[in-house]
């Protein structure tokens, strides 16, 4: 049987110290080809480029890994790597690790998970990894070995069809991480504060800023909880959004003009 | 009591025929407040601007209608309207009317429903809206009574909890549309196509195209089947992207170290 073939991409760039670490981590694991954005894609979410042309280019090459850099976004990486730059579909895609917390309502914000959806609606097997602290010099060590064994799980198993996987890791010693919660996205906001400036011209511009607010009181089911409470969470994400429990509600009004 | 306060905002551009369609389509309805990007962001999913500062001015202003333009995303525009902008949460949002589908996965890819859904995030009552037709000259003229029925009805009827709508219209002579029909968002991926070239420097690089693949086979439920059937189609979509019904399924896994 021929070696799993892994697709490796992140948002925070090919030079990323969490996408070195990814790649340690499922290198065991398969034969790893790396398509990740040259330069930082945080907060890109699911943006495809349309306006401009895209380049790849390889980086580096060593056994059994070989890691190119390009012009896109992440989910630009994806479609680039499946549709040009590789001989089959892969068996996993894995993206990360992110600098950072990827949890609740932040799922929708991030280049990470943009290209981990975009890898599912492909009908891969994809999962994002997040660690929950934005240092670019991340301790990313204590966290390989489970990230590893999420990662053949999701191999070995089945993947139920157009679902992904979202793992956020604790900045824990190995030793001190209780284990893996399955849990639901928090409800959560991310309160806005713009930040207000004047240019040497009196221009006035604004530096997005804020801060994530959790809105649940005390559910122990979140992404939220498992992390404060020293697990890791891991939340199976869908890609139909569709609101099937909705649907008869919204059957009810008046639409006649 | 007051009137509605009503968030117009678009993925085309401030100065797109769809986004004028629109204040044509709500201002009977309440005070009309637009912030919309200066420039097309089609593709721009729910991308949040992080590494430059955000701009907005005033492009121009009659009576019961401003107009700001901004230099973001449609979700910056969203942030920056509510955060900054707006002197109380405007009680309804919509985007639009895109020129061209958001239909099935597209959704995800829509920076017209990523206005949506942040409008959603915030307890907003939000719509998005896309006529199918590409053209920048599209005649949106058709469709205003129906937009403004469904606009009126989310104004005035209760929206569920972390619930927003995508709105699809055909192209049709309002006599010939059939009505609405609520619909799931039909299971479909863009089949990429890379159009490969040279630069002068004998560089590659590669344009994103591609076609939209429907993979439902027959089902008459979905906003595809709707849409092609001569009806408009309303999604209703979820901010909450847990696959709820598949956790139990992922804690049977072994995480074990």
């Amino acid at each position: 049987m021929s070696r799993p073939l892994i697709l490796v991409t992140n948002d925070d760039g090919v030079r990323a110290k969490g996408i070195k670490a990814l790649i340690e981590m499922v290198k065991p694991l398969g034969d790893v080809v790396v398509m990740a954005p040259f330069h930082g894609n945080s907060g890109m979410s699911h943006a495809i480029t349309v306006k401009v042309p895209l380049r790849y280019k390889k980086v580096r090459e060593e056994e059994g890994v070989v890691v190119y850099g390009c012009t896109g976004t992440p989910v630009d990486c994806v479609k680039l790597a499946i549709g040009e730059v590789l001989y089959k579909k892969p068996d996993i895609l894995v993206s990360g690790i992110n600098h950072g917390s990827n949890t609740s309502v932040s799922v929708i914000y991030s280049g990470t998970m943009g290209a981990v959806i975009e890898g599912c609606i492909y009908g891969v097997k994809s999962i994002g990894f997040s660690l929950l602290d934005y240092n670019s010099d991340a301790d990313f060590s204590q966290i390989i070995d489970y990230g590893r064994v999420i990662a053949k799980n999701t191999l070995e198993n089945n993947l139920p069809e157009n679902t992904c996987l979202n793992v956020n890791f604790p900045v824990l010693k190995k030793e001190d991480i209780q284990g893996v919660k399955i849990c639901r996205q928090a409800k959560g906001i991310w309160r806005e504060e713009f930040d207000k400036r004047q240019d040497p011209r009196s221009g006035e511009y604004f530096w997005l800023t804020g801060y994530y607010e959790n809105c649940e009181n005390g559910s122990t089911d979140t992404d939220e909880w498992a992390l404060a409470n020293n697990y890791i969470s891991i939340v199976p994400i869908e890609i139909d959004f569709t609101a099937h429990d909705k649907i008869e509600y919204f059957k009810s009004w008046n639409y006649d003009i």
